[in-house]
């Protein structure tokens, strides 16, 4: 049978909405990865007994059980004793581990807060995990056919833990299934037309599964394939990515967790050519997505942000009589944008965005949502128009988006 | 006594870790505002059996329960299945739902596809939500002292449905408690600091409770008050707050979920005055931070992105003998770039920044983590040294935090 593991994590700032759970997202995505399902995931307060209820549902139900947050330095900290509580255990203090936390503090040349000392406590019968990056170590109770641990909240530390620690361990154990992910990306096209498309090849939903992830940003789905081998959810899962791209061809852009942005930066690095940006309404959200990736100064030069009128003639010499012919939200300003951007920078290619991005500032002619996408190589330059729809958040993430997938297709051509 | 809720997200790709759980979070946010304290959030994947157990369990615990995700078109929805499991009760066909549902394709001038039929289902006993946004409503029971509700995974009508209906109509329930959250967001002060600095005053943690929220962007303190009036939530919270803010008064940069974006464009839009940025190594993550904005337009006069050196010389006129002397991570260039933003958009003020946000690129010299922050205004410009640690992200962000940190502390001497 396969294993199936749970996620607490302990927080009143994620039950309020005032933190995403991100932690809970990188534990799951660790544990997917090293063949373990994770089936539920509980999220409690701050208080002893909601916490003790959340690990004791756990232990009964899953073979596996990590939790999180709650172990540090601060007052919040309850957690040690709703586990003792929920272990039936009792806490002692382990100086060595008092006296390395001591010499941290010694090293930074700062004093110990007594209140630290708690970092020292260990449930009797647990082990301690040691934290590689910060001070309070991590807390594993191994009993027959049970595993739970019990890590910090601060990610770096969790993480460090679970990739270091964990995950290993748990994938030393044999009688795991396997479970395999594949995660097929599309772009124009509606969710219900996909099922449409592939309604005759749909899989059962036990063993092989297919999930639709919908978004503006459009429909990604996830193949989900569990079997006794790896190699076997391998092949489940290939067949029916291969069947389903067969069916989808044209709308599907990659396969697997790659972003439009890193596909794009894959073909420029491999071509060697380099990129420039100009953008009005999408304010910088292209240059940031390239620049959010290592090593992106080999092929992206730079970008402006044109954001006013007098800003795209100073900057990118746009024709005064262009703006006031056509207007600053235009395909004759998209395209100039991108051809002077492209001479600016002296970049092989460049993208460019002007548009009315919400949720002030449209008129009946150029509404909320019209957006102009431009796009220029040493051939020329083109343009798209977009009409778009929803909130500024959306239409900015959803023409960036696009500009980079007109990247692609007319590198793709090339 | 306080009413209790737990929120139930469906869907596999949240427990794998695929998504982020941001639906739950925002039904989190506003339970919390209408004064309704969520207790447990919990997620399960598409079975069935896990899908039953958590409304069993839920129902059991929790007066209110809203549960999100798997209303949807396609096959993986069994919520509704699920639910009747659940509350013992059968499926009925709504044939004027039906009727709206197939209106809305003809529209679209689209053909309805069978299974979207599956939409018009109702659990008998039920009544719906009505979806102003999109196909498949919501639904609801309301039994004694008991509410559940299901809505669509569509975080847009998940939100519509939320915000109109189910909030409105818990808050006209008159058995609950009240809570009032504030929220004091600092900066440039460690967590365990805050608790030895503020160990005076923290309070019991039943009625009145402190929470730290640490981040590489600064420690956020939430300050949690339950009373069985609003007023009385609101004084104790607020005398707490006051007392918090006195101990750290320096660190403190605001109260309340405002960002230092927002509160910088606050100060800007109050003086009527113009803001540039000449960013390199956060490559548009300034701009992007501000035209996130709706209005950004009334003060942001637009950006650069002088990746390269030369896009440096060129678009924003740093003399080459300052990038060959000092380099272009230095406190020079960064002042250059701030003092020429300044001058070729025109603005009031503008800031810059320079470094290596990793994770290659360092020197021993000049290592990862490096930053200049640069300012400019009409009596000069100055600048700021950082030494980061930490991922490339957070390099970018905390100094993106930190420029717009400088400008801050500049308008607010002025």
């Amino acid at each position: 049978m396969a294993i199936t593991a749970e996620i607490i994590t302990i927080g009143e700032e994620i039950l309020s909405g005032q933190t995403l759970d991100s932690n809970s997202a990188f534990i799951g995505r660790k544990l997917a990865d090293a063949g373990i399902e994770v089936r539920y995931k509980v999220s409690v307060g701050d208080k002893h007994e909601d916490i003790v209820e959340a690990i004791t549902i756990a232990r009964e139900r899953s073979a596996v059980t990590i939790c999180t947050g709650g172990l540090g330095p601060t007052r919040d900290d309850i957690t040690k004793n709703a586990i003792c509580a929920a272990f039936d255990c009792k806490l002692s203090l382990r100086d060595d581990i008092l006296d390395r936390i001591k010499k941290r503090y010694e090293e930074r040349q700062q004093k110990m807060p007594a209140f630290v000392q708690s970092m020292a406590l260990q449930p009797l019968g647990s082990e301690l995990i040691p934290n590689s990056v910060g001070t309070a170590p991590g807390i594993v109770f191994q009993e027959k056919d049970r595993y739970f641990a019990s890590v910090p909240g601060v990610p770096s530390e969790m993480q460090a833990m679970v990739v270091d620690h964990i995950v290993p361990y748990l994938m030393r154990r044999e009688d795991r299934r396997h479970i395999v992910l594949r995660k097929i990306r599309t772009i124009g096209i509606f969710e219900s037309h996909i099922a449409e498309v592939l309604e005759a090849i749909e899989p059962d939903g036990k063993d092989l599964r297919l999930a639709y992830l919908p978004s503006y940003k459009g429909v990604d789905l996830r193949v989900t394939s569990l079997a006794d081998s790896h190699e076997a959810a391998v092949k489940a899962a290939e067949e029916l990515t291969q069947k389903i791209v067969n069916r989808l061809s044209e709308h599907v852009y990659t396969i697997g967790d790659e972003s439009m942005a890193e596909l794009v930066a894959g073909m420029l690095k491999k071509r060697g050519e380099t990129l420039a940006t100009a953008e009005s309404c999408t304010g910088g959200l292209i240059a940031k997505t390239i620049t959010d990736m290592p090593g992106s100064s080999d092929y992206f030069l730079g970008g402006a942000v044109p954001y006013s009128n007098e800003a795209k003639m100073n900057l990118l010499k746009v024709d005064e009589q262009l703006l006031v012919d056509h207007g600053a939200v235009s395909a004759e300003v998209a395209e100039a944008l991108a051809t002077n951007a492209r001479e600016v920078f002296g970049a092989d290619y460049a993208i460019s965005t002007t548009g009315i991005a919400g949720p002030s500032g449209g008129t009946n002619e150029k509404p909320v949502g019209l957006v102009f996408i431009g796009y220029a190589d040493s051939a020329g330059s083109t343009s798209r128009r977009l009409d778009l729809h929803g909130t500024r958040e959306r239409i900015r993430e959803r023409s960036v988006l696009v500009a980079l997938d007109l990247l692609r297709v007319k590198l793709a051509a090339k």
